[in-house]
């Protein structure tokens, strides 16, 4: 039976590479929704986005929600220096025909929850957390009910990719990234340490590029206009590749090594706010809250990537 | 045609002289709801005392909703020091008959909102903000609908009762607090400076007793419970009496003077968290975003309220 | 026997008539040296006017010697908006004859301590607390040689005078205010909350202009000046008189009330830096490190101030 | 010419293994004085270290200072845990004849600087930054007589030894850390980036114990006990070896690579206290104040450590 999870994202190329990923993987992976957030650019750009992912991918039995606006305390900080103005530059896709779901995000989390077993449901995030964490706070007794929050987010030993020391999804929102970490439900985070390392070779991208179906041909027109930004920042040979991880651990576990650790979010100091703190070395007593990966195979994982979406339209 | 309000409530024997101070105003103000929020007691006593409140004013018409069960980022603080283990204590009111709305109080005061005119609604909070927070994240668009904030909360001159620097209200839920004060709405603020002028002296109290209705015994034995903490803090004649100098306000603008200016909330600092830093004598250039109140007129103020208190059964 | 004492301040109007106080009380007070610091003004002033006002007050025989040039962390914020450009307006008192000692006095604070009997010698503070924490840091066994250290610095109830929170003398240097508070000397503060009591009326500057003396006639001039900005503030009678209060209470203690509490420097957070937050309630657990003064006999001070003057050239 | 230096220190075998290169390279290095600073261990500890270290190398005409006990505004923190009760366990050093100079530390730094030709003189620190902030605040004209600060210390990819994100000597005293960062005096700074990548591998303390003098014997005795807590911890071959990186970057540079840009340092946030933040990549416009070293040439660094300590007794 499958592993049911919802994906809260905020599409961006990247993101839509891990929709891609997990709507490729119906035997393992059950999406029951994809909700947006505020994030790479605003609600309801990557809104959108998420429905022509969906419609990309030829699933348009999956529902999409909208959820928050904006993050909970901070100015909303977007990066269309790094994804376009539609945040989704690169291929051209059509406008979407099917519609956003009515129900807001934060409802359909809390209620999807409630309905359901505890320990059913898996909460995937791609951006900012702060649909998560305000469904954590309308009603929370919902933490106990979470089988899993995986998260794309943090930066550790890779340090910050949006100021020195934060990354993008948990500085843009780190009041709720805060409330995530410490609501007692177990998390998986891959932290720029990992995406760090499985970078948009040229290899990699024509692999996926010759694929030669439509999803292929997409990805690798999104990849190729996203990695400009990091490819002139670090002068490396390929960009880091973010949210297709979660997706990838959760299919494929053995691809990624790491270690219980504690992580805290850095939320009073403005110099630093937005880190995650991850106690890799174990050399405080706080709670070991997070799976905090650090490494990842990336051969293996472009191969998984690859793989499935060739089973893609 | 009467202003409608909300109230915003975590009942508490002040926040239940202030609802019954509203629900003996029917000319002046209609009470669309009264929505429960952690704060003095969890939510389930506060929620539970409000329905006591309303049967006790006898406007069973009045719907209770129950909002967020903890505030945003913090452990749930709360004060039966002070007002007992039922958050109530003092009178013996019987059980409820009537009975929670199902719906959230937060997607209440969201569709309420958004379903009337811009500027017909006016929030009254007499508790931490968490609701009223959660409803502008969730649904930013409100902000410009609502008619006024106006909120017991916060202190200045007259510095914390929770911690050195700290009113409790604020303390409890600072990010929330910090949310609402910058959300552009029109807000009028009841701070300790003012509630600390209003105290429940001997002469007051008695006046309220000998009203002679149930409400008015109630009252009295309410604040005869909870001002047994100041007076011991304090060693005053009479002790403050805070939330219903909301609805005072809204009844008798007259009785309150205080000015427009900067009001922040203290969230980065563990030593001052919570604190209300008002630029009263404008010595920044922050936006005045605050109708900060000073000092009130204690007679006007409880001839109000036990004329008010008259009206009830 | 007359106390020692030694009096680091930032001459400014109020450190003169300080200054000018104690050096006209010899059979209470030995005036060991008059020890400069960066504040009202820029050190090289600050130190010219202590000599001017050593020589105003015919008591050349007291050395002064220049501290610090600046605080310990922050950049110098000076004052000239309320004590003009000299530090010194109103009065034109001539160049000094006398010279600055050649020790800095960091260092002749830490020798003097070092030199003498514990508990033999008193540190008057009328600015910003740089030298005496310098002097803790610089040799830690003097913490436990000083008699008291007297402060004009900070405020409680009566709230901040160059930002919402932070009274002058702390926010300047509030690192070298947090090491002096934690020191485990015995403290005595004077904050806003005394020197807000004790207002320059028309009738008191009266008293003091009619003393018929250089001295009297220079302090009114000062104080002329000086109150102008607290006038315009304010619209109150009169102007707070700050730092002759730290001398008043060496020579009548019996002129103020407060209590021992704990007083808490705030230097994590940029909107309330400086703050001195009191425990004045007593709801925290933290040391009662200060005699926090909050009230003064107006009357009796001015009385004081006035006979003493008249005993001046 | 020599270079003239100033040596800043805590010793700790690190430290003296850096002075004892220092004082191998006199051709390049006139050493003006070793001044001890409260860290690894206690100040009258440290001290005596140094003069124990300048009598192994039979160096005794260098003058040894003690500078500050304490840091600046924090509770000394010291490192037993590495270093051993007296900060240099490990070799049988005997008491030391030679004594300490009478002047403080701090006060030879300022003298020092302004009695040379501006220019003249770097400061080459191995410990905590309280001697050299001191000295900044007692004579801020110091600062731009400085040739320049070399330090070890900090943490950028590397992240934290003593917290998860503060390397020891910032953490000890972020204050003066941030006094001496900000002070626009050139600075160099070797970070644990630099310093886990010259490892005490076996073969180089086999290399070091082969010289066959007792300076050699004393470093390999020294390193052999100190490496011990960071082989327990990160299970490397090896441990890092910090201070003397200062020395063999002032004699060989061109061992050493990285780039000038911002650091600055979080004094703000209890969790993130003593972190030094590097803007490696430019992201924010703040000035770049540090020469920021990331990465070393181990086998160059330890031939020149073996073939200089071969020049010693």
């Amino acid at each position: 039976m499958p592993r049911k999870i919802i994906i809260d994202t905020d599409p961006g190329q990247d993101d839509a590479v891990a929709i891609l990923l997990a709507l490729a993987s119906p035997q393992e992976l059950e999406v029951l929704s994809i909700v947006a957030v505020a994030g790479n650019v605003g609600l309801e750009r990557n809104a959108g986005n998420a429905l022509k992912v969906v419609e990309l991918s030829g699933r348009t039995d999956v529902p999409v929600h909208a959820g928050c606006a904006r993050p909970m305390r901070r100015t909303l900080v977007t990066a269309e220096h790094v994804h376009g103005q539609t945040g989704l530059d690169g291929p051209d896709l059509p406008a979407p025909k099917i519609a956003l779901q009515p129900q807001h995000g934060v409802d359909f989390i809390v209620e999807t929850l409630m309905a359901a077993e505890p320990g059913a449901i898996t909460l995937c995030t791609l951006g900012p957390l702060t649909n998560i964490a305000m469904a954590l706070v309308k009603e929370p007794r919902i933490a106990p009910r979470i089988a899993e929050i995986v998260m794309m987010g943090g930066a550790y030993f890779e340090v910050g990719n949006i100021t020195p020391t934060a990354e993008f999804n948990i500085y843009v929102d780190p009041e709720a990234a805060d409330i995530v970490l410490r609501c007692g439900a177990p998390i998986t985070m891959l932290p720029l340490d990992v995406t760090h390392q499985v970078l948009t070779t040229r290899e990699r991208l024509a692999a996926i590029a010759a694929i030669g179906n439509r999803s292929g041909e997409a990805v690798a027109q999104m990849l190729a206009f996203s990695e400009r930004f990091d490819l002139a920042k670090y002068g490396s040979d390929g960009a880091p590749l973010h949210d297709p991880t979660v997706i990838a651990w959760l299919l494929r576990p053995e691809l990624f090594k790491g270690r219980q650790c504690n992580v805290a979010i850095e939320t009073a100091s403005e110099l630093t706010v937005g880190m995650t703190v991850a106690d890799y070395w174990h050399v405080t007593d706080r709670p070991r809250n997070v799976n905090f990966l650090r490494s990842a195979d990336a051969d293996g994982f472009y191969a998984l990537l690859t793989e499935r979406l060739a089973r893609l339209p």
